[in-house]
C-alpha cells in the first residue's frame, strides 16, 4: 500500500518509518531541503529499535520518496496522514491541497494534538473521509494514538483508521467526544504546567522533578494510568472508599494550576541550564538510543508479565502474532530425505553482549526452541503435553562454529539420527544463510509428566518418526555427532 | 537493627515489608485489631514480587511484631517510620509520643504525602531528628522516597534517613523547600484532577484515561520523566527551540485545572461504575499480583537497557551489588583437591515456564556465568579482555539430572580436567544443596580477540592454571565427562 504523508518533522518522520517498517510505501512532503536526510536518520533509528523489539522479520521494507507537493504526495495514496507543524491555516491548507488530490475513499487523518477535527475538516473535499489519528513520539515505538472524528466524519473513517493504525502494531484509543488537547495531551498539560510552576517557584530543579516522576509514579503510569492504580490502593474496600478517603485532598493546597508562569527569560534561561546539565553532554541522538532500548526493555518486559502481555506488552504481542502469521513457515515434508527447517528467528538485538557476542546459552535457546517446533511437528502438541507426556532433555552436546550478532536471521534444522520408543537423538544444526553457527546433538526421553519417569511414546508420534527415520536414513552423520568434548571430528 | 512502625495501613505495612525483607526487625503498632492479618498478607506479596526482583539472595529475614502502643514500637529501635492517616492531629499525637519513649539520637519519620514538615515536628521531644521520607505505593517495590526535612531540622538527620533508606534499595530525592504534597504529588494530582473532570464532563471513561496514559506517555514517564521527553522532542535545537515551539500552547484551553469538580454522587457512582468495569471482576489480590509482576519487569528491563541499568533500572543495580556485597563469595583456596565454589546464583522466577520448569538454555547460562567467574579466578579480568584476549566457548556437553525451580539457590563448581597453552578442558555441575541438577562439560580455546584466531594464553594465567591442574590432578574424572550423546555413563 502506497501511504501519503504531509510534514516530515519529528512525528511525520516517526510516521515515516512506522509505516515503512511494516512494508508500506510512502510518499512524503515536506518543504524543509533538508527533509530527506532528516527522515533518513529517523528512520534508522526506528529500523534498529524496531528489529530489537520485535521478535519475527518484519516485512520486506517498504520504499520512502520525499516528494515536491502535497499533490504529489496525495497521488497513489490509499492513506494520507498530515503532521505540519500545530497552526490550523498551515493545516487546514494542506488537508484542503490533499482532499482535491485524492479520490473521495482516502482516508486522510491529522496528527494534530489538539486542534478540533470539525475545525480541521472545514473546507475539505468529501470532509467525511477525515479523522485525527494522533500519535505520541517516538511514533515508531509508543503504541497509542487517540482517534478522533469532527462533526462531518463517517463512523466507516473512524473504524477504517483505527483498523489500519492496529495493522502498524499500534493501540487506537477511538475517542466519543472532540475536546480541545484531546484526552492524553490534557493529562500531559495539566503535569507540565504543575511541572513548570515547580521549575518557578525554585521548589525542585527539572531533574528532580523527572526524578520525582521516573523512580515513582512513572513506573506505575506505563501499564496502569491513574484509576486502575488508585483503585488498588483503595484496597479491598474499592473505588468509594478511595475517594471518600482522598476526595478531600483535592480541596488542599496541592496544586497551582490555575494560571501558568509566564515564560519570561529569566524563566527560560532556568529550564534551559537544568535541562542541559540533566542531559550531562549528553547528544540528543545519544539520549535517542537510550529511550528507544528502555521503550524497548519496558515492552518488552510487560509482554512477559503475564501469558498475553499487560498494557503495551499486550499491544505488542497482538502485533507479534500478527507478523508471525503474516509470513506462515512453509510446509515441512516429512518424507523429503534432508534435515527438515525446524525453526526460523531473528536474533534479538539486546542479546548481544558489550563484546559484540551472544551468551553460549543463546544458541541453546534457539536449537531449544526448534527442538520444541521439531516435537510438535511429530504430534506433540498442547494436547499431548496436557495428557501428560512429553519429551525432556536428557543430554546436549554443542558445538560453536561462528558468532551470531543481533539482527541476524537463524534457521534451525533437525535431523533425526536415531530412536526407539523411548528416546529421540536429534541434530539440529544453526544456520545463518549457508554458513554453520553451531550444533547441537540432544537426546530425548519420553516421559510421565505426573510422574517423571521415562515410558513409551504414542503410536501416532512413534509412526511419524519411523516416516521421519525412513527419509533421513541416506543422511550422513554430521561430523560433530557421536563425539566426546575435545574428540577431533571424523571427516 | 530494629525499626519501629506507627501505622501497618498500605503505607505502613509496605514499610514492614520493605524493612523485614531486607534484614531488619520491626516492631509494628497499629490500633486496627486486624493489623497482623493485614499486614502479613503485604509481606507475603512483597516476598513474591522482591525474590523475583533481585538475582542475589536476600538477607535472612526480619521478624514482625505487632505491639500494643506507640511507645512499645519506639522502645528499643534505631529508627521509627510513621504513616497514620492524613490528619495533623493524628499523625502529631504519634509523632509526639514516639519522640518522647526513643532516645534523642533515633531519627524518626513521617510518610505524610503532603503535611509540611515544620507543622509536623511541633511539639516533639528532640524535633531536630524529625524527616519526612515519603515513600509510594507499593513501598516494598517502588524505589522513590522523598525526603524533606522543617524548619527545626538537622542537616544530619537528613543525611541519615538517607542512608537508611538507600540500603534498603530506595531512591531517595531530597527536596530543598518543603512545599504541600511536595514535588511527586503535586504532579499526580494535577494529571488527577484532570482526570476527574475528563470523567466529570463525559469527555473519556476511567478505562480510557488509563489507556491514554500506559499506551503512550506512561511508557516514557517511567524511565525519563516530563523534562528528558521534551528535551529530546526538541531535537538538537535544544530546550529553547522546545519551548518557543510549544510555549504558546500553554495558553490554550487545553487543561481545567482552577477547579475540582464537586465529588457529588452521581459522579461517585459513575468513578466507582467505571473502575468497576475496569476490573473486570479481578479482585484486589490479582490485581497487585499484576502490578506487582509488571514493576519487576519494567525494572528488570530498565536495568538491562544500558551498562549499570537506566532510572529505576539503575537503582535495582545498585542494590543488587549491595546485596551481593552483603554476602560475599568465601575466598577461593586454588590448592585445595576439590573442585572450586565458581558460582552461586538464586533462579528467577520468571525463568520458570507454565510446567513450572526452566527452559534447557537456563542451566547453560548459570554454567556460562560460572565459568565466567572461573575465567575471572585464574586472572582472565576486565583488563585482560580490554588487552584483546579471551576465553571462547568451543563445545559444551550438558547433561540434565534434575529440574531446578524458580527461587531455588544454585551452586556451581568447576574442576579443571586438562590444559595447554591454548585450551581449557573444564568440568562444572550444578547442584542445589547435594543434589546435583546438570553437568557441563566445556572446551574453551584462548583467542586473540582482534583476529579471532586461537593463541597460547598469558604466562600469568597459564602457571594459575599449573597450581589448579596441580591441586585436581587427584579427582576422579567425573562420570558424564569424556562420553558422547547417548554412550552409558561409566560407573
Amino acid at each position: 500500500m502506497i501511504v501519503g504523508l504531509l510534514g516530515g518533522g519529528v512525528i511525520g518522520a516517526g510516521w515515516a518509518a512506522r509505516f515503512a517498517l511494516n512494508g508500506h510505501d510512502v510518499r512524503l512532503y515536506d518543504p524543509d531541503p533538508d527533509a530527506e536526510r532528516k527522515v533518513g536518520e529517523v528512520v534508522a533509528n526506528a529500523r534498529r529499535a524496531m528489529r530489537k523489539l520485535v521478535m519475527p522479520a518484519l516485512p520486506a521494507e517498504g520504499s520512502i520518496s520525499v516528494v515536491g507537493s502535497p499533490d504529489d504526495a496525495a497521488h497513489g495514496s490509499r492513506f494520507i496522514q498530515e503532521s505540519a507543524p500545530e497552526r490550523l491555516d498551515v493545516k487546514r491548507e494542506l488537508l484542503q491541497r490533499a482532499s482535491r488530490a485524492a479520490p473521495a475513499e482516502v482516508v486522510i487523518a491529522s496528527s494534530t494534538s489538539g486542534l478540533l477535527p470539525t475545525s480541521l475538516q472545514d473546507g475539505m473535499s468529501h470532509p467525511e473521509r477525515f479523522v485525527v489519528g494522533h500519535p505520541f513520539n517516538p511514533v515508531y515505538l509508543l503504541p497509542l494514538v487517540e482517534v478522533c472524528g469532527g462533526a462531518r466524519t463517517a463512523p466507516a473513517t473512524v473504524a477504517a483508521a483505527a483498523d489500519l493504525y492496529r495493522g502498524v502494531g499500534m493501540q487506537p484509543l477511538v475517542l466519543g467526544k472532540e475536546i480541545d488537547g484531546f484526552v492524553a495531551d490534557r493529562l500531559l498539560e495539566a503535569l507540565w504546567r504543575e511541572a513548570l510552576w515547580l521549575v518557578n517557584d525554585g521548589v525542585a530543579t527539572a531533574e528532580e522533578i523527572d526524578d520525582a516522576i521516573r523512580f515513582g509514579a512513572g513506573l506505575r503510569w506505563s501499564f496502569m494510568g491513574t484509576f486502575l492504580t488508585y483503585r488498588i490502593a483503595g484496597g479491598e474496600a474499592g473505588m468509594r472508599h478511595f475517594m471518600e478517603q482522598f476526595g478531600p485532598a483535592l480541596k488542599w493546597p496541592w496544586t497551582k494550576l490555575t494560571d501558568v508562569p509566564d515564560l519570561t527569560d529569566a524563566l527560560l534561561d532556568r529550564l534551559v541550564a537544568q535541562s542541559d546539565q540533566q542531559a550531562g553532554g549528553r547528544s540528543i541522538r545519544a539520549l535517542e538510543v537510550m529511550r528507544d532500548d528502555c521503550l524497548v526493555a519496558v515492552m518488552q518486559g510487560l509482554r512477559s508479565a503475564a501469558p498475553g502481555g499487560v498494557a503495551a506488552g499486550a499491544v505488542l504481542d497482538r502485533y507479534e502474532r500478527q507478523l508471525f502469521g503474516a509470513t506462515p513457515a512453509p510446509p515441512v515434508d516429512l518424507d523429503a530425505p534432508a534435515p527438515v527447517v525446524a525453526h526460523e528467528v531473528r536474533v534479538p538485538a539486546e542479546w548481544t553482549d558489550y563484546n559484540g557476542h551472544l551468551n553460549d546459552s543463546r544458541y541453546l535457546r534457539i536449537a531449544s526452541e526448534a527442538c520444541d517446533r521439531f516435537l510438535r511437528l511429530i504430534g506433540v502438541d498442547a494436547q499431548y503435553l496436557a495428557d501428560g507426556h512429553s519429551y525432556y532433555t536428557a543430554e546436549c552436546h554443542l558445538a560453536y562454529a561462528a558468532a551470531a550478532r543481533g539482527g541476524d536471521v537463524v534457521r534451525a534444522t533437525a535431523q533425526l539420527l536415531h530412536h526407539d520408543p523411548k528416546r529421540i537423538h536429534l541434530f539440529i544444526a544453526l544456520w545463518r544463510g549457508g554458513d554453520q553457527l553451531a550444533t547441537a546433538e540432544l537426546m530425548l526421553l519420553h516421559v510421565d509428566t505426573a510422574e517423571s519417569r521415562a515410558c513409551a511414546a504414542d503410536p501416532t508420534v512413534l509412526s511419524t518418526l519411523e516416516r521421519l527415520a525412513a527419509a533421513h536414513s541416506a543422511l550422513p552423520t554430521p561430523r560433530q555427532a557421536g563425539r566426546s568434548v575435545g574428540q577431533p571430528k571424523s571427516i
